[in-house]
């Protein structure tokens, strides 16, 4: 059994913007030489999000109408009055899709179907640098 | 400290059809000998969410009901319009529930409440036949 | 590698009652005495939630606000119909937040951002004494 640990690092825009991270958590995958297991894929921070999403641009804009229907990108939240803040919408959204997911490698491959892929959606209203921790548990063929 | 594997099969009916699947992933626990640990349970696929639920008519239609406001089951959403499918709203609920969780083993045994089932949503719009993966690790006793 | 497993209890007002349970789950990291790995966080029942948040006035409110608009808490759902009960919004939230997450543990410490808080949000129609289960898998240093 080993546990390996990396960070991904990503430049965002914010405002919503969604990207596939589905290669740079594979490499991780791989890296750790791990055949059969969990990784866990974290954000750090409360203003982004970690999903799956088959990545097309049509399901990206779904998703980001959705959250603009479900928590408005606008400026009446009590985050923003009591702090002066304007990303409260941001924090609510973060919330609800949650800042990390686990998914299971097997064969040493993450177990995804071909159509779903891990997205980072971040959700601030600048662009961001964004810290990924990425956590593999399992076990090592031969070990 | 060990890694136990193995996939459930489920036929679905697809449009929402929410399914009962602790008693398959119990099997699998109870047969990995795992005594204190975790137990990921991940869906194979961008239209369909695993979730708990008191799995008991009421609240499967109350779910229903809800994500049909949230993401409605028409055909106004960008993937259709890309690809000519049908499905956009399956994508957006399965990336607004998730398609993974985990849970603890304790005594092992999933420790989970009396009225917490943990269940398969299958939003497409068709049958499926469904794979999810059930990954456990964890201490088995006297190892 | 070890598993190290411990439970919270936590008192709650119920209707949406959100708490922050980083400190409780930042001493059974601690406890376990890993240094790499993962934390699972998992609520015993199908009326509460767990997610991260912001932990402020602000953030807690605008994140009961969007319940409430995603799911009302008023008596017409279909579980109540059925069990003569009123918490059907209760199991709805629950369904949609999630009840468990699972977050990195990097250099002995939670790995989280200084503005996320874990939290409890217990979504059920009256105080309830609540049940969490915080299981650690990973790697002890000098092990």
């Amino acid at each position: 059994m080993a546990v390996f640990q990396n960070q991904i690092r990503v430049s965002t825009r914010g405002r919503c913007h969604v990207l596939d991270i589905t290669p740079e958590v594979a490499r991780v995958v791989g890296a750790s030489g791990v055949d059969a297991g969990i990784v866990n894929i974290s954000g750090i921070g409360s203003t982004l999000g970690i999903t799956t999403l088959e990545f097309e641009p049509g399901c990206v804009s779904d998703l980001q109408r959705a959250l603009e229907l479900i928590a408005p990108s606008n400026t009446n939240y009590a985050h923003n009055a009591r702090w002066h803040d304007e990303n409260g919408y941001a924090h609510l959204r973060s919330a609800l899709v949650g800042t990390a997911k686990s998914f299971p490698i097997s064969g040493g491959r993450l177990a995804l179907g071909t159509w779903q892929q891990i997205v980072l959606c971040d959700f601030d209203d600048r662009p961001r640098e964004r810290q990924i921790v990425v956590t593999v548990i399992g076990e090592k063929p031969g070990s």
